[in-house]
């Protein structure tokens, strides 16, 4: 998505080929900044103090570490990829996107892994993107159906699943993107999602930079505007979903799903099929 | 109730006999200050700042704020009525209290309305004070049954309803402090009440002070207390209750009231008769 009208991705490469460039998280919405990482160390440390997160970026950026590390010494595979998955061992994405390195990598002789694990880095970026873009794909027509039927389309979200959380497009947040690129009048209520602000910090922001109007609310206040008709649909993204449905998501997200029910309102969860843990 | 093991009042007469002492709640928790009030005006200055807040507590300090317009010029009755009462025009008991003084003092003549108007603002105190009392009796057996059952009881609670908000002891918080000054395992779930805090820094300050054990939350959070069986009872204050008994308050009461509904958690409104709008 775009930040002042230039695409940009959430985990890239630099011009140099070789080193890692993330925005660091911790300092949105007040910096911009575009941090370079040039070690497997940095990248976990990027991870560990949330200046990235988000399940699929944090698997990306956990696979581009791999390839910092193998650039560097093709023989420490085994323990860089059990000190990445102890990051955060909680992220399920974190474990996928490394074992997916080390199914690529173990069978290559040494000097083979640094090209590997860029490219697989790179595979794992453009899968995240498109699926996240066919997200917004499935999503699009639920927001072409209020708009032809209102003009415009209220959308109440929670927390932080946009392009940020993810390489691009993000979860949630795809369809209002997607639909606002169309042309469709799109309003986005942002709950403020205490108590670490993920919404009035990285969803507004990130919602104010591609140019999608929005407004900050309490997290107290969506109910409220759902009483008096101020949302048309509810879309949140997940941590994990288990087998039989039941959606895991940042605190708060309940008393919403609660409210729209109570209201009358569609309340959608947005989910790439690899957040689904059928264990 | 009390600061420090020193019972208060959150307004009373300065030991003058004539000036009035409030605290002010903008200043709370980071400083204790009681202010003194010398004229009519800083009265009306204290309700419009929002340095004394609750229904209540504005109906008792816009009485003084009367008492201490009489004693420096009693001819000035009708247009200090009137400029009180805009002060705060959507307060019930603001109302309420200024036609008590107008009924008092409309009939005396202004030599003897000094003496009478603060006879009459201590009344308008002395009955809040005791009708909060009263809520507390009346809430205390719903506690004391959670007690019998579980030994501590946990209680949730929305923004500010205590002592601060009325005289003394409060409306949500009356059955609390009751429990507890009876020796009670009471302990307070304080929705921190965006977005102006006052649970965070109102309901945890008296709380405190008055030695209540109790954790603050991101109102965010207590959903997931109840399905978590964290919370015994809800109790929350109330702006007004209309005749059919809806019940209008602070933003975000409505989503605890959905979440105590799904998890079968009881869900009590603590008020006065003077907060029923029967019009």
């Amino acid at each position: 998505m775009k930040i002042n009208g230039i695409a940009y991705r959430s985990v890239w490469l630099d011009a140099d080929g070789w080193s890692v460039r993330i925005f660091d998280q911790t300092r949105l919405p007040w910096e911009v900044i575009p941090l370079r990482l040039t070690t497997w160390r940095e990248a976990a440390q990027a991870i560990r103090t949330m200046q990235v997160r988000g399940a699929p970026l944090i698997g990306a950026v956990a696979a581009y570490g791999v390839a910092l590390a193998m650039r560097e010494d093709p023989a420490t595979l085994d323990p860089v990829l059990e000190a990445l998955a102890a990051t955060r061992p909680t992220a399920i994405n974190l474990r996928w996107a490394l074992d997916r390195q080390r199914a690529v990598l173990h069978k290559l002789p040494p000097a083979a892994r640094a090209a590997a694990a860029y490219a697989e880095a790179a595979a794992i970026a453009d899968d995240d993107a498109e699926t996240c873009r066919r997200i917004g794909e499935n999503g699009l027509p639920l927001l072409e159906e209020i708009a032809a039927r209102k003009g415009c389309v209220q959308v109440l979200t929670h927390c932080n699943a946009g392009w940020l959380a993810t390489v691009d497009w993000g979860t949630a947040l795809a369809p209002i993107y997607m639909a606002h690129d169309k042309g469709l009048a799109v309003h986005v209520w942002v709950d403020e999602t205490r108590p670490r602000n993920q919404g009035a910090a990285l969803t507004a922001f990130e919602l104010g930079a591609h140019g999608v109007p929005h407004t900050v609310i309490a997290d107290n206040a969506g109910g409220h505007l759902m009483q008096h008709g101020e949302v048309d649909i509810v879309i949140v993204g997940t941590d994990r979903v288990t087998r039989r449905g039941d959606v895991a998501n940042k605190i708060g997200t309940y008393l919403k799903a609660l409210a729209a029910r109570d209201n009358g309102v569609p309340f959608w969860v947005a989910l790439p099929h690899s957040t689904l843990d059928m264990r």
